[in-house]
């Protein structure tokens, strides 16, 4: 039997992205289909290339210069429609640069709602279209995403809402409670506290992130408590109440306690947005949070059909999403890759940004792994005086006896882009000497590695190996 | 003969400081000295962290955020005051930090001008004091840093004058030549042109920052030329005028053409700081630029007496003086300490910003390695576009054959800091395959190494090895 494509790939956000270029490279013929006004997948509709460029212009919009004499440039409290502005202009250049990739690559863009019909065939209806059209492929391979799990009580997107619908607000609320301090209700949270919004995040667990260093999740909430941002952990949500006039929404804790605000963002955790895509057609099974389990290859219990982003599970990240639908393609068509390289970073683009690749030190101590640590504040190193982040945090973990590196934890301006120089050192072996040895740019962030290696070296001389 | 000391360090810049610090850590009795209010060196005072903050304060105060519609924020031009503001903070708490330092370390600090009375013995010349004290040594470390060359034309730090000078301006010159194209006459060029200072460049080299790689540097010229800046190349200055009224400097250069500015700053090299040291009487000698001439252990010709910073010449950055102190003292005291590792980055700090580590293009190919490129655009990745920076340039050489990394270079938004990814991946022999393999924070500026890695791969892949 003849297929119409080598390989239909359903979602074109990174992963989908990613796999549909890479099996267009092997010469396949390859067809990505995605709703309309969707490609690019919720990375650049409603996650992380909105939040992210959203938090940029929060921190363009509130940034205040000194002028001589301390006197701060005067400058409007921005609102939600200047907030707005750079990121849709952000979005439609992206749009732009992935639909140019895919159809400079000849991969076949589908608009549409798909749906299996049989395991090698998917349907797709066009919005407004009468019919659907049906397209086959020998493979299939699902990237269709995520999407926010849905409120206890009923979405209004304005008082009760989800992380899709906080950048449609047409203002800044007042005050605002985050249901559940996850990456993404911990963005927001500090996001919306940078703007002078009263927040109030909510989250069952004592400690959000939790897995993140310890330490830098202190410092992160002692920084957000800064801004103004209240924290209710280890409590949860027993009733809530959407109140029409005022506008507001009351919410009862477990505890008692009361939180009245004009948003409620629940951020509680995402499910694979296989809804509508009648898996059991393709006799692929997803679990109650809608989910795809996969094996090393991304390949479903069926064959012929794989699964890689979101729709898989954690870690759910644009970066680990995009490097999967590679993956998975190579494995379809038995090309040699190489597993993603131990060591992936993870990056929180909170105010203040966080990122990590390695150990974290609650997970040395549970494997008995003996180490030290070696630590570098921003206000010590001149780039973090100049750029005026004084709070800025680092740490590298080295182990006591190898003096490998095991771990590197940041907390500040650029985390997300300093720990790949760590990653670095961690993927190829390197350890606590390369740091002493090696001669960074004045000034420059990077130097906490030198002095946070400094730092270590002092430990392990101070205290003689076991 | 017993000393008053181990070691005294003549000057506390980065070398000094950090020379210093290293043999009190090694349980030596050192003296550091240091003209008054000098502490730190030029690069604390009219060089690095001045320069460097005074960037910082051009792009903060610049930097036009717009609102919805496009509108930019109003913001009023800075005078010298506002962008000095910040730069003497700055330099204050800098101060500081390695005033403590030294304290910590039981460094004694001797204020005044240092010269030989003897090989082992230095006279301290207080300001203001009527009798100089001396101090005796068994090493002495010489770290006096350098000093503009002088201007061929009198000096009047206002109409004519060095980088020295140019922080402490009254106000903005409405226009400016810059005589030398080297980094400091490029930084502060393209700074004051940011400023909306109409800013000629005079240089007597067809190119300017030669030890870059070519394709960088016409991107540099190109985007400084955008702002506005006129480059006079292969040009020397035949005679200049300075006039009373209108203030102003007016230039002849040897084609004939005429520059009426109201400043024009001569960068014309940096002559060694070794007036006034009397170091006949120590048995040193320094060349014609002041410079003095070191083994391999940074030793002088006299066994005792070593130099390092930019007292001894070229690279003279901030970076590697500090790591010159270190193994002068390592060397001194015969401690094994492993020189620095190949591939140290150049930083320069124009706007945009400069950065590499490796080889140059031209480099290679003299050499006749063979070698395949990367690039990639600020403006191709999410977080270029997230930032605004869509000139952004970034590129990494390959070897052609073994795909080790030979070389990066970037120009655009934080390039100084991004280098030291490569950096690591070069120092510990990594090559193509560790960035195609490897997962990077999205969105970020390093993911300009995924996307040139590919764009390398590709260029192997179309073209089989010879």
């Amino acid at each position: 039997m003849a297929f119409d494509y080598d390989l239909i790939v359903l979602g074109s956000g990174p992963a989908g992205q990613r796999a549909a270029v890479q099996a267009a490279k092997l010469g396949k013929r390859v067809a990505i289909v995605e709703r309309q006004r969707m490609v690019g997948g919720v990375c650049l509709h409603t996650g992380t290339v909105p939040s992210k460029t959203f938090r940029e212009a929060v921190l363009s919009l509130t940034h205040v210069p000194s002028l001589a004499g301390g006197t701060p440039v005067e400058r409007p409290r921005p609102t939600m429609r200047d907030l707005l502005h750079r990121v849709n202009q952000v979005i439609e250049r992206e749009l732009d640069v992935v639909a140019r990739q895919l159809s400079r690559n000849g991969v076949d863009l589908v608009s549409g709602t798909a749906s299996f019909v049989d395991p090698h065939m998917v349907s797709v209806a066009a919005q407004g279209a009468g019919s659907a059209r049906t397209l086959t492929a020998a493979d299939i391979l699902i990237a269709v995403g995520s999407v926010p799990a849905p409120p206890p009580v009923a979405n209004d997107h304005r008082t009760i809402l989800t992380s899709d619908d906080i950048l449609t607000l047409d203002e800044l609320p007042r005050t605002m409670a985050v249901i559940g301090g996850g990456v993404i209700g911990i963005e927001y949270a500090s996001m919306f506290a940078r703007l002078g919004v009263e927040v109030t995040v909510v989250d069952r667990h004592q400690r959000p992130l939790e897995f993140c260093d310890a330490e830098i999740v202190d410092e992160l909430i002692h920084q957000m408590r800064e801004a103004r941002v209240t924290f209710r952990l280890g409590e949860a949500v027993k009733h809530i109440d959407s109140q029409p006039e005022p506008r507001c929404a009351d919410i009862e804790l477990e505890s008692g306690k009361r939180v009245v605000v004009d948003a409620a963002m629940f951020s509680i955790g995402r499910t694979g947005a296989t809804q509508g895509l009648a898996l059991e057609k393709a006799g692929v099974v997803a679990d109650e949070r809608g989910r795809i389990t996969v094996d090393a290859q991304f390949r479903t219990s069926v064959a012929h059909i794989s699964a890689a982003g979101d729709v898989i599970g954690f870690p759910a990240l644009a970066s680990t999403s995009s490097e999967q639908g590679r993956l998975a393609v190579c494995a379809m068509y038995g090309i040699d890759a190489k597993p993603t390289r131990a060591g992936f970073p993870y990056g929180i683009y909170a105010i203040p940004e966080i990122s990590m690749v390695g150990a974290t030190e609650q997970e040395l101590t549970e494997k008995k792994v003996p180490y030290e640590v070696g630590v570098a504040r921003y206000e010590e190193i001149a780039r973090g005086q100049i750029l005026g982040d004084r709070s800025g945090f680092f740490k590298m973990i080295f182990h006591r006896e190898t003096r490998a590196l095991l771990g590197v934890h940041c907390l500040g301006t650029q985390a997300t882009e300093l720990v790949h120089i760590g990653q670095a050192v961690l993927s190829l072996g390197g350890g606590l000497d390369y740091f002493l040895e090696t001669v960074f740019n004045y000034p420059t962030l990077a130097e906490c590695y030198k002095v946070a290696a400094y730092s270590a070296a002092k430990h392990m001389r101070a205290r003689p190996g076991a």
